[in-house]
Formats: structure tokens, sequence, C-alpha cells
């Protein structure tokens, strides 16, 4: 069976009135003969022009990916009817509109990442908007308020987890993100709660995976005596730290670093990395295959 | 007017008895609507499996390149006329069937990049063949010869520089092969000999050009007193250290390294990325443009 | 002749109620037979608490260099004029006790690096207070207003350069900074400005020095087709980009970035290598001999 | 109690005419006030010419770590004893002229760092003669004896452990090296063997440890899906990949990398690592602390 899904394009009138939409489309299906053929045939006789273009084929399990983008005027439920008739039995094909996403910020009280995000999206550095960042900690609540963002302050304190989790959801819901991001966001979230935001939610996790999974992994470094430390940007599924990672990234330490030495320093790489994948994320540019990400970059 | 050149395959009987031969298209044309399309049109007819296929659209110079792989029984000529047939004016297509190169390796004294070439020979690590080393002195005779390889001393004291590259032409043509590896051959070459060889020399440059070109990079870079040190991978054209950059990399360094520690470092990142770069080339992953690489990797 | 020179300390009063200041010593003159004994003789018998101690012999300039940490309850002159009884002739000995230093910083358009600074001194994340941000343009005015530190619009138009930077000089002298940061500021400072702040400016250079040196260097990286980028901190001088180097990092690239996108992955480079630059010049861990810098890191 | 072992030089008659032999001094004891002074003052008295000098305290351990190095007409024993009555209880210090060291290599079937150590070995790279290689295979036998180096198989089919690791022992003792490399040497060391060269024995790993412990790390790099891959050059203990790191690098993968294509590429990162440890512990600058090294580079 094919699964289509239309995501809709939310165009100014200006800059629908200059030119045609970008779309992005991506395609996900068992590997045949002649795809890509098929594939660029239906969008050619639309008369749409396309402006980039990227397969990969997975050979260990047959599986073939493809990325394309194209300007056009078009019909997109159409267009999507005459491409899955090319494609094969267990397909994906997914096509959207080039738009600005809404992101949800989860927090604890470090700012270096939530800082991060809060610049590009005031300078317009990547194609998305931050609706709201919630807290269990009020720590940067005024922090967030001076980019004049909204900021949900969601204590932890004294429920249990399905309360709190449910209160957050319940905040998440009002501004229909299309994307969370835990923004070193301390808390683990659970498989109920994960459920909601398929391949949705995007953690930093502060160390190269799977090194030093779960708690405390500066510390962990330190005592093993690495001399590389990294940080990984992965989804987030059921487990913990094991979802499929989007960029990782790594910076030289030596004896001289204590902890928090450790810890500073890797806040630079923590940011950056989360910073690249969420760009991706928002481009898609990223497909995912089962706990792996295909980045088409 | 579109150039085609078939590159003849050189399979051993047990190969082609077992399977079909692996074929590298490479296209480079101006860009148009609907090329991908028919450029896997002719593919999909002719019944070959494709297993890569990049594209790539150079805006700035509205210019199409693609490189396929595929594997099946053609005919060679008549596929690339198909192909042809589809191709705007001003287009390249190279179509060759995967086989081992021959190379040329040019030294002066220093041993560690030939080594790596050498090693790497000897196991089978790249799909090329040492056909045989020359060298403007005799330091490195005795350890090609270890390797069961063939070695000229082309001596160049006392001759004039036409002279002596007519000598190393003689040597270089009676092996005809695919590609010349300069590894720290120290002397230029002239405009004339490199002719020869249009895009099939490849040269390892001592620093991350184009910082530092020319002679003692690693001097200059300890005058300037910089933090990170390279070396470039390049095709040779006309000019000195100019060519189509292939590969880049670097290492840190700091203030305690002398002149000498700084070369003793920086083999290591020569030899990593001459290898690499020429793995890159002897797979047809590399397309030239202008004074840049494409590189399809 | 031994220059002497005392930064005074400005601690908080509860700071040096609980305990005693932490000292930075740095010590550059020629190399002598005895000068660690005889230097950490004098602050053994002052009876202070060594925290850290470095040395660096320069041997191609036979020049010792020496940072050594300390706590106690000393009195500055006296262990200074001490130190100096040790030391060879030419020598230059300067004793500072760790205390906040004061920024200003200088912008023109892009903000990513002032925000990098903004954010890590709200948070403080290194031990500095940015007193003011000077900028030639009003860009960055309501940007350095969330953060709630001070923005001098000094316009350039209309002005001859020693009329502009005799505004500069005159905003800058009211704040009486440690270090000027050039946070991309795009203008070059004339030698008699810079004649002001000997090694107290700090410049980011978007580029890789000494490649692309001047103006654009990034359409210069574009057109030379190179396969990595990156960005250099260092103090200026008279001679553009010429300054002693402090940190370079630097991140691939390839063929399908645009000049623009080369712009943007550069940026975190940028002002990751200025950050981290900035922080090394502030825990005085930063010398400078002629146009190199010796890091004690 | 004061540790102390002279390790004797073996100087050519050349050198020893021409100059004084070079000595490296290692100390590593409790921290006390004064250390620094009293120790370069035991060498001044001596009269000896301080080329270099690196101290470090682990704060957390309170322990103090020191190395010098120093030129001059020595009497080992007695400047020993000197150091001796400066430090505290529990001390130890290592002083050695500096030498050639001896090597024993141990390898299965993979080439690339045997190749590595060979090449630098015949060049006189790093500072150590490769006296014999081991295998429990004979594939790399013929290549090794191409650099005139002994090799000796010895098979471990049909054997116990404690019988194979006997024999090898006996072959390894005729050689008297100062320390053993595990040049991808596949098989596991028994903590008996291991107890006859305590910090002595090297070894490369092919992951960035502490991800990826044990067999097929690649494999289990693949199955993950991570971005980066490295490889960790460690001393050998008891336990399986955790002695202490000397040094680690990376190299970034993606999602078109097969298990095969990151072998092959980790290959290089592999011996890179373990010749640039190999290197530094040659030099004696590799200091272990614990399950930790202190590099003094």
């Amino acid at each position: 069976m094919v699964t289509l899904q239309v995501l809709k394009a939310c165009f100014t009138r200006t800059q629908t009135k200059m030119q045609h939409p970008v779309y992005t489309l991506l395609i996900d299906c068992p590997d045949q003969k002649g795809l890509v053929h098929q594939i660029t045939g239906v969008l050619y006789r639309q008369g749409v022009n396309v402006t980039g273009n990227q397969e990969f084929v997975e050979h260990e399990y047959n599986r073939f990916f493809m990325r394309t983008t194209f300007q056009g005027g078009i019909n997109e439920e159409e267009i999507l009817k005459k491409i899955r008739k090319v494609l094969p039995v267990g397909a994906q094909a997914r096509l959207s509109a080039v738009r600005k996403k809404r992101l949800v910020v989860l927090v604890t009280k470090e700012q270096h990442c939530l800082a991060e995000l809060l610049v590009r999206n005031q300078f317009g550095e990547f194609n998305a908007e931050i609706a709201a960042v919630i807290g269990n900690h009020d720590t940067l609540e005024r922090f967030t308020h001076q980019f004049g963002v909204n900021y949900h302050h969601v204590p932890h304190e004294n429920k249990t987890r399905e309360c709190h989790e449910a209160e957050i959801l319940e905040v998440v819901q009002r501004y229909r993100p299309d994307f969370l991001v835990l923004a070193k966001y301390m808390r683990i979230l659970s498989p109920a709660f994960v459920a909601h935001f398929p391949n949705q939610i995007v953690n930093i996790h502060h160390s190269f995976l799977p090194a030093f999974i779960g708690a405390n992994p500066y510390r962990q470094a330190y005592e093993r005596g690495v001399k590389i430390i990294g940080a990984t940007a992965h989804f987030v599924n059921n487990d913990l730290d094991e979802g499929p990672i989007i960029v990782q990234n790594v910076i030289p330490v030596d004896h001289t670093y204590s902890v928090s030495d450790m810890m500073q320093s890797g806040r630079d790489v923590e940011k950056i990395v989360l910073a690249r994948a969420l760009k991706l994320v928002l481009e898609e540019k990223v497909a995912v295959s089962g706990n792996k990400t295909i980045v088409f970059d």
C-alpha cells in the first residue's frame, strides 16, 4: 500500500504572486528497476522545474530513497496520485511545499542550546518559527521573553510523570507544532508521550552516542579518560538515547580538562550539532529508515 | 558537439564469465529540463541494472553533472550513441567499464606518500596497479624494489628542463598509464609536459591551498604562526599549485611545533589526502568543471 | 630593563572576605639556566599556593615564556620586585589578580558573533563584562538592547576615516575597556587607532588565514573550489589581517556549497573561534611573541 | 616509599663523543608546595641544561606529575638520589637517557598498521627498532620479510590459550623489547600474559572507545547508524578494551557507508592513531594515572 501525505503550504500572498512554490518530494520504497526514470517522468510531463535530485539505495535492505526538489504550479493531489502509480507496493511518498515550520522547544535550566535557537529564529536563519518554549523550571523564562517568545513554566514537582506530561502535551498541542525540540530538556519522556510525535522530536544528547548513554556523560567521559568528547542530535523514539542519529560532532580534550571544562567545551558542540540537525530536518533533508537516518545533504 | 569517449575494459576471463561488467557513466552538459528522465530512460530500455545515480547542477554556470553506475551486458558504442541523442549541444559523456587503472608515480626523496601507494598497491586496496616509479634521485630505488615495482632513476642534473622532461615522458609513455601521481615530486612540470595528461596528473601539495603556495610551505606556516596546517591533493594544470582541488585535510598545531615538527605531522595528512584523492579519481568519482572538481562521493 | 605591570584587582567584598585572590604571572625573557627554579623560589618563599605552571622555550629566538597561577595574600609590588631581581635584562613580567575584564565590542551588521558574546556575557560564561557595543550601522541596536547592553551608533557616512575613528575612540575611552572585540566589524582600522590598544584588539576574520586575506573571503574560497573553509581569531596590529593568530578552526565544504552556503556554515565556525580566543585572552593564557602567540592552554 | 628506576642508555660512541646525552625525568607524586622549585633546584645545582619542563596537578586526586628533559654529563644514580630526597612519600621518579626503544609487534592478518610501523621503522621516523613481528597467521610473513624484519608464525589452532601465550611469551622474551605493539592482533590476551608487561603493551582498537567495545565494532557502528567513526590507542591492562587511552581520532561517515566502507576508512584512522600513540610513548611523554594517561605533548 502506498501512503500519501500532503502538507499544506502557507505562502504569503506576495510570494505566490511572484513565483511558483517550491516543493520537496521524499520517496521511500522497495528498490526496483526504472524508478528514477519513471518518477522523473511524472515530473517532466507536469512541466515542473526540477532543481535537485538525490537518490540512495540501501542495498542491505533493498530499499530505495529519493529526494527531489522542484518548482511549479501544480495540483498537489493529482501529482501525488500519478507518482503513486509508478511506485511499488509498500512505498511512502511525501510531497510538501516549502514553508516555515512551527517549533515548540522544551528546556530545563541550561541556556546555550535555547539561545542558539532563539537567535537564529529572530534573524530568520532557519526556515522556522519558535512558537513557544516550555520549561520544567522557570530559569529561562526571562531570557526567552527577551526574544519576544512565549514561555510556559510547567513544573514537575509533586506530579506523576503521566500528569506532568499531560500538562506539557496540552500546552504543546495548543501550538500545533511541526517539530518538538528538546534543547537540553533533562527529563525522560514516556513512550506514550513520544508516540504522539513520530520522527517529530529532535533531541540533543551531550555525548558521542552510543558512548555514555544516560546521565552525566561528561562525568563518565572524565572517569574513562577519553581524548575526544562529542554531541549527538537524534530523533526520539521509545528508548532512551536510542533514536535515529541525525548529526554528530566532536572536539578534542586532554588530561587537563576537569568535568566542568568538558561540560563547557561540550556546550559549543551541542548547540552547533542541534542547530545543524534542525536545519536538515526543517529543509526535509532527513529520511528515517529503521533506526537510521538518510541525510540528503 | 557531443564528445564521446569509450574506455576499453580489461576484465579477466573469470570475471566476464561470472557476471556482467560494471560501468560508470559521467555526463557534463548545459542544464535543461528532463535530462535525468531521458538519460535514465536510455538505460532502462537497455535493461541494465542501475546501482547508483548522482546529479549536480551548478546553478552559477547552469551546468548539469551526472554520474551513474550500472551493470549489464551492453554494446558500449550503441548505448553511448543513444545517450548522445538525448543530450544538448556541448555535452560530454564518458562511459567506462570498471577496471584496474595503471599508474606511474613520480618521486624525489621523501618516502611517505610513495610508501602509502606501494602498500595499498600490494594489498589491492585501490583499484589500480603501479606500473613504475620514476625519481629524479635514486633515494627511493631500493625501497621501491622491495615491493617488486620498477624504478627509473632519471636525474635532472646538468640537463635543461626540456631535456629532463623529455626523458621522463619517454619512460612514462612506455607504461601507457591512466594517471600520473606526483608523490612529493619536488620539481615543477612545464605546461608542455602537463598538456600531455589533461586531468590525469594528481599532485599532493604540502599545504592547505591557497595558503602557502610555492616552496617551503611548512616554513611559511611556522613564520606566520598558524594554528592549523594541511595538505591538498589536486589535478595539475599549467599554473603552479593552481589546479582543481580534489581533497584537502588539516591537523592542529601550536606554538610548540618547530618547522620540523610541522613537516613530520604534515606527512600523515599528506599521504592520507593523496590516497583518498587517488581512490576517488580511480573510481571515476571526480568530474572537473573549470578550475573546480565535482566529487560524487 | 624589566618592564613591570600591575593590574589592579576588583574583587567584591564577599570574595576577599572568603579567600585570597588568584593571580596570574606572565613572564617573557631571554632564556638562561635556572629560571624556573629561581622564579618558583620567589613564590615558594612567599608561601603562596601555586596552582599551575607552564613554561615554553622558543629555541629559534632563545626566548623563555612562563605562566604561573597562584593563590595567596601578597603584596603585589613587593613580589614583582623580587621576581624582577632573578630575571635577565630584557625581561617582561606581568602580574594580575584574576578579575572580570571589561570589553567594548565593535560590529557592523552581522549578528552571529555579537549574539554569541552577549549570551555568554548574560550567563557569566566568560570572565568579562560587555560594557558597550559600538556599530557603524544601527542594525544591531535593538538586539543589543534586548540584552540590556549599551549600543552606540557611530555612522561612518560622510566622514573621513580619521574623523570616524576619533568618534569611536571617544566612545571607547569612556568605558576604559581591557579589550576591544571586532565582532565582524567590517571596516579597516588605521594604524593610529590600533596603536592605542597594543595586543588588546581581538578580531575574527572569516577565513583560514593566510588564505583569502581581505574582502569577500567566502567568494574567493568558492571561486578557488576549496574543500575546507575556516575562521581565524587574531590580535590586530598595523597590517590588514596580519596580526598574531590566537585560534583557528575549519569545516569541510564541497561542490554543492554556494557562496551563501559557505557564509552560513562559516558563521558557526567564526563565532566559536572568536569565543574561544576571547576566553583564552580573558584568562591571560595568551602571550605574544613577535607576530605569533604562545597559548598556555 | 620512593620507587626509582634507571634505564640504561645505549649511545653509539660517536654520539657520546660529540655531546652529552639527553635525559627524560618523569615524576609522579602527591602534590605539595614547592615541588617544582625543589626539583629544578637539584637539576640547577648539577649544572645540566633543562630543555623542557611540564607539570600537571590532578586536583581530584591531589597528584603532581612532571616531565623534564635536560642535557648534561651526570651520574644518573646520584642525581636520582638527590631528587628522591626532595619528593614526598609515595613518589615515583623515573630517569632515562633518550635512546632507541625495542619493539615487538603482534599481528593477525591485516597489514595496514604493521605497514605503517615497518615503513617508519625503515626510515627512522620514530626512535625505535622493530626487533620482530609475531603473527598467529602467516599472512604477513612475506610482507614483513620485505622490510628485512624477523617474522615468527605462532599459530593458535589446537592449542589452549595458555599454551599459545606461553609460546608467544617465549619468542617475545628472546627480544627483550621495551614495548609490545598489538597492531590489529585479533586475540584477547590473558591477564597473566598482560601482567608481564605493565603499561608496556600498546593496542589499537578499531572504534572510538568506549563506544563499541568488543568484536566487530564497524558492524556495530553500521547497525547504530552513527555519523562518525574512530579509533583508540591504549595501554592494555586486565580488562578488554579498558586500559588507559593514549590517543583517539575520528572521521565522519554517512548513510552511504557500508560496513566494508567503514572498515576501509577506519584503517586510515587506526594506523595514524597507533603511530601517533607509539611516538608519544617512545618519547616518554605518557604518564599513567589510574586508568587515565597524562600526555605531555
